[in-house]
C-alpha cells in the first residue's frame, strides 16, 4: 500500500511517498508553497520520482501552512504532530526536536512513543530565527548558505552582546569597521542564534537524544553552536525538511488501515 | 547660591544651572556626548548663557552615562534619581514618568515626595524605542522629525501587526507596495512604539499624572498614541531633555546646604 504526505509551507512544498508504512519510495521539493502550483507539482514529482500514478496511492495527507487549501486530500493534521511522527520514524531514539525556521523557531520535547509531548515556539522575534542569519548575511555580503564555511574557518569566535537583531547589526557593522575578521563574525552570529534558541529548549527542558530540523540546521556552523550551547551532541538528517511530509504520509497509513 | 547639573549622555552632553535650589538660570544642549568635548562645551555654554563664571557655581553634579568621566565634579548621581527629581521639580504632580530614549524605554514610577519608587527599562529589544522609529522612517524615506506631520495627517491608522521591528519591518515594505498612504503607516508606526512601551508601563501600574520625556517624547504622533493606548492625558515638557541635569543642580543643591 501506498501513501503519500504533503507538507505546504509558505515558500515551499514537499511530499513523500511511503510504502506500507515503513519505506520511503520518493520524496520531492519544490520551491513555491501555498497558493501558488507547488503543492501541485510536489504531487506531480513525487509521483513521477516513485513511477506511480495517483490512483496506486492509498491515502493523501496534507499538513504545513496550506494544507487546508490541497483539493483532494483524505485528511490533514497539524504541521507540529507530523514533524513529530516524521522525526520519531526516522530516528526513534530522538526526544526532543529543536526546529528553526526562516522566521520561528520550535522546540519539541516528544514521549517515548515518539508523540508530540510539549512543544514552545518563538515566532515574534527575529532573534534566534533565520531571519538574523539573513539580515547578517546581508551585511556581510554574504549568501546565506556561505554562512556554514565562513564559521568553520573561524579561528576565534567573536561573542555579540546584543541578543536583539536590530542592536547585533550595530554591533556588526561597528565590529567590522574596527576590522574583525568576517568568520570570526560568522561564528558570532551562528552562537547568536543557537544561544537564543538554546534559552528557548532549556525552558522546556532538553532530553536526550537531540536533534535539529528546519531551514536553519543546514547550517553548520549553527549546528555546532548549538553542540556547545547545550553541552551535547546533536542529531542531524539531511531529511530534515521532509519530516513533515514523511510524518503525513504516516498518519495517512493509520487511517488507511 | 548657585548650582550646575550636567547630564554627559552617550550622544548629547546637557547642563542646567539652578539658583537657590529653586530658579533655572540658564540650560543648554550639545549633541556631543561622553569620551568627546561635549560636555566641557555643555558647561561653557550654560556659564556663558547665565553670565555666570565657574567661581560662582557652589556646587556640580554629573549625572548620565558617562558621569564618572567629568573631572571637577563635586559629586555625581544615577541618571533615573536625577531625571525623577527634575521631573518632580518642575511638574510635582507627575507619578509616572515614560521615557522613551532612542535605544530604550523606562518606566519610573514616583512617590508623592518625589522620590524614585520603582522603575522598569527595556534595553534588549529594539521595538519601542527609538530605534524603532529610525528604521520605519529609512524605509519611508522620512526623516525622523517628519513623523509628527505624517501622523497628524492620517486618516486611519494601519495596524501593524507584528511587534518585532524585523517582522515590521517587512510588514511596511508590503504595506508600501500595496500602496497604503505613508501617513497611515506613520500613525501605526507610532502606534507601535506606544503599545509595546505602554505594556511596559502597564506592568509597574501606570499612576496619574503620566509625564513622558527622552528623545522619542518630542514626537507629538507617539504621545498622542500613548494616550490612547493608556485612555488618559499625558503631559509632556519641552524642557524634557533637560529633566537629567536639572536634578543633578538640585543634588548638588541639597550637598551645598
Ligand atoms: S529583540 Fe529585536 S529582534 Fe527581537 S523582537 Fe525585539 S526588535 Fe525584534
Amino acid at each position: 500500500m501506498f501513501t503519500l504526505g504533503v507538507d505546504i509551507g509558505s515558500t515551499t512544498s514537499k511530499a513523500v511517498i511511503l510504502k506500507d508504512g515503513q519505506e520511503i519510495i520518493a520524496t520531492s521539493l519544490i520551491a513555491a508553497g501555498t497558493g501558488t502550483d507547488g503543492p501541485d507539482r510536489a504531487m506531480e514529482a513525487v509521483l513521477a520520482a516513485g513511477s506511480l500514478k495517483v490512483e496506486e496511492i492509498t491515502s493523501v495527507y496534507a499538513t504545513g501552512y496550506g494544507r487546508k487549501l490541497l483539493k483532494n486530500a483524505d485528511g490533514e493534521m497539524s504541521e507540529l504532530s507530523c514533524h513529530a511522527r516524521g522525526v520519531h520514524h526516522l530516528l526513534p531514539e530522538v526526544r526532543t526536536i529543536i526546529d528553526i525556521g526562516g522566521q520561528d523557531a520550535k522546540i519539541l520535547s516528544l514521549g517515548a512513543d515518539g508523540r508530540l509531548a510539549e512543544f514552545l515556539m518563538n515566532d515574534k522575534c527575529a532573534a534566534g530565527t533565520g531571519r538574523f542569519l539573513d539580515v547578517m548575511a546581508g551585511i556581510l555580503q554574504l549568501r546565506i548558505e556561505d554562512l556554514e564555511k565562513q564559521a568553520a574557518i573561524s579561528k576565534s569566535t567573536v561573542k555579540i552582546s546584543s541578543t536583539c537583531t536590530v542592536f547585533a547589526e550595530s554591533e556588526v557593522i561597528s565590529q567590522l569597521a574596527n576590522g574583525v575578521e568576517i568568520p570570526d563574525l560568522v561564528a558570532g552570529i551562528c552562537q547568536s542564534v543557537a544561544s537564543r534558541v538554546a534559552s528557548l529548549a532549556k525552558r522546556i527542558g532538553v532530553k536526550e537524544t537531540v536533534c535539529m530540523s528546519g531551514g536553519v540546521a543546514k547550517n553548520g556552523g549553527v549546528r555546532k553552536a548549538m553542540e556547545q550551547e547545550l553541552g551535547l551532541e546533536i542529531t542531524y538528517t539531511p531529511m530534515a525538511q521532509l519530516m513533515g511530509a514523511l510524518g503525513a504520509a504516516l498518519y495517512a497509513y493509520d487511517k488507511s488501515l
